[in-house]
């Protein structure tokens, strides 16, 4: 099996990095593997931690329709160059977590996705110097508030709620070219079912293109677009996007009772 | 004259919050404002520090067509609620630092803003609750490429370019409600010139919007959108944007040599 990079936090609220041992006990790392992290002698046993999203990145950035089949469905072209936006970092939960169902929307999909951790400080590589700048692979769901993302125009609000962003288990180094993706609902057949290869601008391509743009650090999160059949998710739904090679992302839809104010109308 | 918050590094690279003096001496803080950081005995003299961006965000969450006349030169109505978008905190640059003409954009405009500091993790408050978290007020320039805004659709990359986010050059307590905002192209009469009370939606009532979807962190930024008479940038160009009682942020525009990696369509 292939080794597991996972960040945890002990009972006392301490956060580590670390390496995810076949007996589920975790080894820490004095530091972030993409910053050379070495293996400690600190070992935690599994009820000694609780699993947090594997790296807290300064910009999750992702990508939009980058797949033909969902671009079709979406009643899009594929864009003729990768075409990007922004999730903030609070939108982060870790597997295990709860999707938090936001009281403005009528409607939130599930969107399963290939992330991809950022090991060097980037600008403006190859595709050929992505590939080192790659450090590893994570799986994501890019919750979107589907009739907020079409009402507003720019996305920010539909991709940005707080849970928004589940990230996790864990980072591997490698992937194989075709490994596939899949999402469940409830634990139903895949409702989205696909090969990593089928993206229309690969990771090098995309990691390539973001840093023409803008500087990318250790530990940023590129999110590289979702398959075809994306769809709603309801209260309780227990959601699983899974990446042959990688591992699963479990999380649970549920409610949390807070005010909106309302209106934000101008009078 | 108000406190002035500053962030800078010295000569070491070593980066404090201080109080600057009116002797342009800074007076180091222990820790963030906002986090309670207490003035401390060591004082750095001008020649032994250099002014950074007066905070460093986790997330900028910035609004568009937030003053109604601005709305109407981009031939747009003012939106019904605030329209929100993030610029990645890379694109943050001091005063007197370097905005960068991108090779691929055509058209770069200024765009001067008032920018809100959080002082407190908030999630859902109200707009009599967001004026006790906004710590203070500073100023930025949402530098824009024009031409890929329109593009692309998504305001992602047209807005978030390294240097996109020019900031500072430090951060005051109090603002008065109808402060002037003013940007000067090259020593020229104003091309912006707007009080801040023109805004569509306030400082108060954007935070309590912002805070019902993501959850604001201690030193986060909001900018609060640019009033009418936004224009294009030239290489060269020395452009100044002045809020009454803050100050003046000043940046160059400047071009940068860089290889930019052609073409990502698809073939």
């Amino acid at each position: 099996m292939a080794q597991r990079y996972v960040r945890v936090q002990n009972q006392e609220g301490r956060i580590y990095y670390g390496l995810l041992k076949p007996s589920q006990s975790v080894q820490v790392l004095d530091a972030p593997p993409w910053l050379q992290g070495q293996p400690t002698d600190l070992h935690l046993e599994p009820d000694r931690y609780k699993i947090l999203a594997p790296c807290a990145p300064s910009k999750i950035v992702a990508v939009g329709k980058n797949y033909a089949d969902h671009a079709a469905e979406m009643g899009t072209d594929v864009p003729r160059e990768p075409l990007l936006f922004l999730k903030p970092s609070t939108a982060i939960i870790p597997t295990g977590g709860e999707i938090i169902y936001p009281a403005q929307a009528q409607r939130i999909d599930y969107e399963g996705e290939l992330a991809l951790i950022i090991g060097d400080r980037t600008f403006s590589c190859t595709p050929t110097q992505a590939q080192n700048k790659i450090w590893g692979y994570t799986i994501a769901n890019d919750v979107t508030a589907r009739d907020l993302q079409q009402r507003d125009g720019q996305w920010t609000r539909a991709k940005g709620f707080d849970t928004f962003c589940p990230l996790g288990p864990w980072i591997v180094r490698e992937l194989s070219p075709g490994a596939r993706l899949q999402t469940f609902i409830n634990e139903q057949a895949p409702v989205q079912s696909a090969s990593v290869d089928q993206m229309v601008f690969p990771p090098d391509v995309l990691v390539s293109y973001i840093s023409q743009i803008m500087t990318l650090l250790p530990g940023d999160v590129i999110l590289t677009g979702t398959p075809v059949g994306v769809g709603p998710l309801h209260l309780g739904d227990f959601v699983v996007v899974e990446i042959e090679g990688i591992g699963r992302l479990e999380n649970t839809v549920i409610s949390r009772e807070y005010t909106v104010v309302q209106p934000f109308e101008k009078a």
